[in-house]
């Protein structure tokens, strides 16, 4: 089969590969329809971490049909479609007792990192039965393949940590797919949202979309505080510090970004202001929830996807990371 | 009458002063049955802050009985006992309107800092009806001027903010009035409380009601992690930063210190445990509540006072506070 393979820092390649097999009696293949990057895909050719093994299949999000299972998976069949969850769980282990799957002893981040990933013909899915949800033939794949990820992370994350009761107003800092699934959801619980980015493109997509106003910096003249501050950049850029300041009294900061070093928390000014810090990972628990807003088209995830891409383009879609104007590119195989 | 009158750094004084009067319709005038000293009356004696305006009367914290009230005052009488609540509130500003009593545009945080305050033999009261609450004349002193601080901080801080379907385990960190009152408060809820602190004596006394370990240092050796970490230290001691190396998966780390500099936050380690910070400042809101827990008899806050003294040893009371093995001093007039 042809994956994408992750040789080193600047090196990927789309090569001729085994297929994978059935190891564990909880395996199930999955022959992949199409799949999306992330970028956590991306980060590893640019040599900002070491995530990707050497001459792994890349990629933990896609949609396809099974193709095998293991013995002991009953409640999925050959021909079943799915959407692969990004966080693989054992649901056995003390960490899975407490609904921390993605810190699994047995899984978690795994697809693409450690294991083989989705970019690929096929795809080995450990704990096939707890790890996919099985879905419906005639919903479209650019909305359920963002269930793998994008969806269930700003919904955990935000989105079930929030009381729309209390939260009116809010600010997304990252003009990115992350950013725009917690808009989405945001604007259908009648929220007023603003967007803080750098990309005028993208920036012009949410207007479009129902933000009420956006921003291409964050400093002092900015005197605006919200209810709700969602830091969605991560990576050390400082947008933790700024979140800070749109944070209004009994504000909610969250913050979905990856980060490698402490950060600066203004205590002086907030420790009075009752505020709210909530840091956060998706453990991938909420995709019975998300296929059905799907089904119901209360939500539109195709929205996230700015293009898509045959299977002779898969390099080029891989490189589409490089334009700062998309969103999601997903991959039709 | 007499009163306790901060002069400047290391000057306070127990001098005659005049009575106070009503100046707003709104005013009640207390005379005061005992009074109870905090933090925030000795840091500006030893210099750490200028928050008393100079040759102002100190104090936050009494019980008394009601010797006047302004004309617009129709819900207290003269004779009713009442406990001061620490915060004035208006109830007419847009923060009143948000619960934000704190931050009242009209009041907040101003008896013994910008005006005259409750170590006294009578302190006028702004907007009386909305800062005192009335109390029944057989409680013991000892237990219901805990209400104008101490009780509200920990029930409002910390209590009001926990799921304790999800908090087995806390960490308190300081030994001092506010731990004391969190602990009486966590204990009652059937949560495992362990204490990090400095002084033996307190720290025994911990023990000796139900503390289930304690500690006078964090530090790597230290495995312990637990649902709930609460921060009762502040000042920039450090004590934010070792809260969260005390942190588990899913943990919620409150802080009620007073902090002068930004801190450190490791997202690079917490990014992805899904912890929740709280920050705050009481709001004075739940007297009600803690008043009905004292007379059914379900918290016994007299257990946070170590010494009461009389009216002729105002000042050795107020200078006890040097002695770091003592919870709260209370002066009965």
């Amino acid at each position: 089969m042809k994956a994408l393979v992750y040789r080193k820092k600047g090196e990927i390649e789309w090569a001729e590969v085994a297929n994978p097999e059935i190891i564990n009696p909880t395996d199930i293949i999955v022959k992949v329809e199409g799949f999306t990057f992330s970028h956590a895909d991306y980060r590893p050719y640019l040599g900002e971490d070491d995530s990707v093994k050497a001459n792994t299949i890349m990629g933990h999000e896609a949609v396809g049909v099974i193709s095998a299972v293991g013995n002991a998976v009953t409640t999925l069949k050959i021909g079943d479609r799915v959407a692969v969850g990004c966080i693989i769980h054992c649901n056995n282990c003390s960490d899975c007792a407490s609904q921390n799957y993605a810190n699994c002893q047995n899984g978690g981040f795994i697809l693409g990192t450690s294991e083989n990933g989705t970019h690929a013909e096929y795809v080995r899915v450990p704990y096939g039965e707890n790890s996919v949800i099985k879905i419906p033939t005639n919903l479209a794949l650019e909305d359920v393949v963002m269930l793998s990820d994008v969806l269930p992370t700003a919904y955990e994350n935000v989105i079930k940590k929030v009381d729309f009761t209390k939260v009116k107003t809010a600010a997304i800092i990252g003009d990115g797919p992350i950013g725009l699934s917690t808009f989405l959801f945001l604007i259908n619980n009648k929220v007023k949202v603003d967007i803080y980015g750098h990309h005028q493109v993208k920036l012009d997509f949410f207007k479009a979309n129902g933000a009420y106003e956006t921003f291409t910096t964050i400093d002092e003249t900015n005197q605006k505080k919200y209810d709700l501050v969602v830091e969605c950049v991560g990576n050390d850029r400082g947008t933790f510090e700024a979140a800070q300041q749109l944070l209004g009294f009994n504000g909610m900061l969250i913050t979905i970004g990856v980060f490698k070093n402490p950060v600066k928390f203004f205590l002086n000014e907030l420790w009075y202001q009752n505020i709210t810090i909530h840091t956060g990972i998706l453990n991938v628990y909420t995709l019975p929830e998300l296929l059905a807003k799907i089904e119901s088209q209360e939500i539109a995830p195709h929205k996230i996807v700015s293009q898509v891409y045959g299977k002779d383009d898969v390099l080029t879609a891989y490189h589409a990371f490089k334009n700062k104007d998309l969103f999601k590119i997903v991959v039709k195989l």
